[in-house]
């Protein structure tokens, strides 16, 4: 059963007041809140356990290794993934989708060749892509997503050309919630022969994911989204891509053998983690994954559509406000913007009443320019939000009514 | 006074047993572990302070963002930076190393074009070169160090040559604790006009670090081996090369505008900056190094010489032991081998002791070789070891040579 009280009174922040009321963390789309499992774990790891992983012999470095590859096996049961060996460890998704564009892109993309890219990205998702139009003349195919918010996988399909390498697409928009269907236009490309980078950063969280049977190439995840430490990441490459990609970042770790002349690198994953990894943060992100599986994925997805809904339903009814995106099946984020209030001046006032939300362009430009705004605020759920959260945020919201209207 | 009880008793992992035996922590040199302050902060901000920085306008969000961005000010006043718009945040040294080979090096070092590199150099300031020279041709000069490990900064001066685009040198060895005259080498190679990375991932956990008075270009350093976090870390970058360099990381909070057909950048330090950063290993970087400031790097300098001293003298006295570099005024890390025992298998005996050394080729294989070894053992000191802590290193490898001998 899930028990949102239980979950909420493992999340420590969750109790303490914002400007003289309870905090109410409507925020979890920029990041989510830690628990308390995660705290202690990374206490641990520094108090007792500490050293730097895969190079030492004693105690305390073998230790760490332990706990930090045990990770490994973590994220790719989190994701169903066919071996632990295609994940790789980042620092969130913007690296993850930079060792892409840097260590595949780069290497196989040329002038002319296409990337198919959805007005719904984030810019991790949009300006690696660009680096590459920009520095050797990549070309960037953009599909629009419908007045609701909703992405037709078919047109993204129908995007596919001749030229194109890469279909690059979010699994859920950080801005609407709108959901994508990522795995028919992932096998749709696949038969094509076009990879498929499908950035989880929003729908890893939110239910659960099956990366083979979604049959994408390289889907990229976001520690501190996922309730762990800040700085944790990973990404999921098909063994196949990992064999076509070249490093990234170059150092120690990542190589084989090197001398004054030559480099050679060491096998997948490794090949593609240099230096000292985040040690702890990753130890933190596998505690957090293994809490969410507990709790499980499916049980989370399913309270938080029924959240979801009730949000939809109450802020439908604030006819003043003009929310973004209403796709069927979205998540329980919200975007909307009020006739004579600028989006910084709500998220303030909301502030004042310990409401959190987030006001701005979302890091996603594209999408703001296509819905015909250039900021919105922005209330995101997590698991850990409640019914009563959404009335608090209704009746601030009428609150910005009364002060702006 | 610098009281070395006083700060051990800051560490707590210090306190505990390896083996039945007390912790002889000698693994310094590949990570160092963390005072109770920094453990305080980083459950202090994940408890009660936690949120997304720089894009939130609520209390949680501007609070996070005050405590990271002020870090900022701390490191740059922890390397007397001319201004903090000069640091860059990064997740350690290797990712500073390859922001400047890909943000700088591959913008403007072309085929034939040479960077100037010592054979004491760590992977994380070799490869991230050679990806240069793989793949557009960069020329690498290698300049060898004397028998007893010291580097004749006239011969890397020397080494300059018309096509000499970068001097890329390590500030303090890692292997043999040799400390480098790179205030000389930055003097000359700005004459001619060349641009000097400094690795300072070792030198500046040793002693004070002024790099207005070095002269360097650039200074990475790495948060975990200043007593900081895991996966945190900050460039120095002179404020004229970061005018000349394009972004490496693409995503979020390093734009000032995107849309479908193009990107323009926000201005540095934030234009180097992509994503998430690595928020609460940052402000956990900061407080670790006010803790060092407080301390006094001058101190800990004096103090680490003087064990240094003790050190070496009572190395020097086995005389079955080969210890890699005497150069004068070498910090205290200490890498040996000894006839008939394995690197591997002496770093094992020694865990049996509680002393913790690494064994390997400490991610300077081109050093190995030069030295003409494939692997060493390294005991690397802290400012919180002690000359008992060097007798018990002592005792324990006596127990080698028995056992081996």
């Amino acid at each position: 059963m899930f028990d949102v009280a239980k979950i909420r009174a493992d999340f420590p922040i969750l109790a303490r007041e914002v400007n003289g009321q309870p905090l109410t963390y409507l925020d979890n789309g920029a990041s989510a809140q830690k628990p308390q499992v995660v705290i202690d774990a990374i206490t641990q790891a520094y108090t007792s356990e500490y050293a730097n992983v895969h190079r030492g012999l004693h105690f305390l470095s073998n230790l760490a290794t332990d706990k930090y590859e045990n990770v490994r096996q973590i994220v790719a049961k989190f994701l169903n993934a066919g071996h632990e060996d295609e994940i790789v460890f980042t620092s969130g998704t913007t690296e993850g989708i930079n060792l892409v564009s840097y260590g595949w892109g780069a290497e196989h993309l040329g002038a002319g060749d296409e990337i198919v890219l959805s007005v719904l990205e984030h810019h991790a998702n949009i300006v690696p892509w660009h680096f590459l139009r920009d520095r050797q003349g990549v070309v960037l195919k953009w599909v629009d997503c419908a007045p609701d918010g909703s992405l037709d996988p078919q047109a993204v399909i129908d995007a596919i050309g001749p030229k194109t390498k890469l279909v690059a697409i979010t699994q859920m928009s950080n801005v609407t919630g709108t959901r994508v269907d990522v795995k028919t236009i992932c096998h749709a490309a696949r038969e094509k022969g076009v990879a498929t980078l499908v950035d989880g950063s929003q729908g890893a969280v939110h239910g659960p994911v099956d990366v083979q049977d979604m049959g994408c190439d390289f889907y990229p995840i976001t520690g501190h989204k996922l309730y762990g430490p800040s700085g944790s990441g990973a990404i999921y490459i098909r063994a196949e891509r990992q064999a076509e990609m070249r490093p990234f970042l170059g150092g120690g770790d990542m190589i084989d053998t090197v001398t004054k002349d030559a480099v050679t690198y060491a096998k997948p994953p490794l090949k593609f983690e240099a230096g000292t990894p985040g040690i702890v943060q990753t130890i933190g992100m596998g505690v957090a994954l293994d809490y969410l599986m507990q709790i499980g994925m499916e049980n989370i997805a399913a309270y938080e559509a029924s959240l979801a809904a009730y949000a939809a339903e109450r802020l439908q009814n604030l006819n003043w406000l003009n929310v973004q995106g209403t796709a069927p099946g979205k998540g329980a984020i919200f975007s909307f913007t009020m006739e004579g209030a600028h989006p910084h001046d709500i998220s303030t006032v909301l502030d004042k009443k310990g409401v959190a939300v987030r006001a701005g362009s979302h890091c996603a430009m594209p999408l703001m320019q296509h819905l015909g705004v250039t900021a919105t605020c922005r209330a995101s759920f997590a698991m850990y939000n409640t019914r009563e959260e959404v009335d608090r945020l209704v009746g601030a919201l009428e609150l910005c009514r009364e002060f702006f209207g």
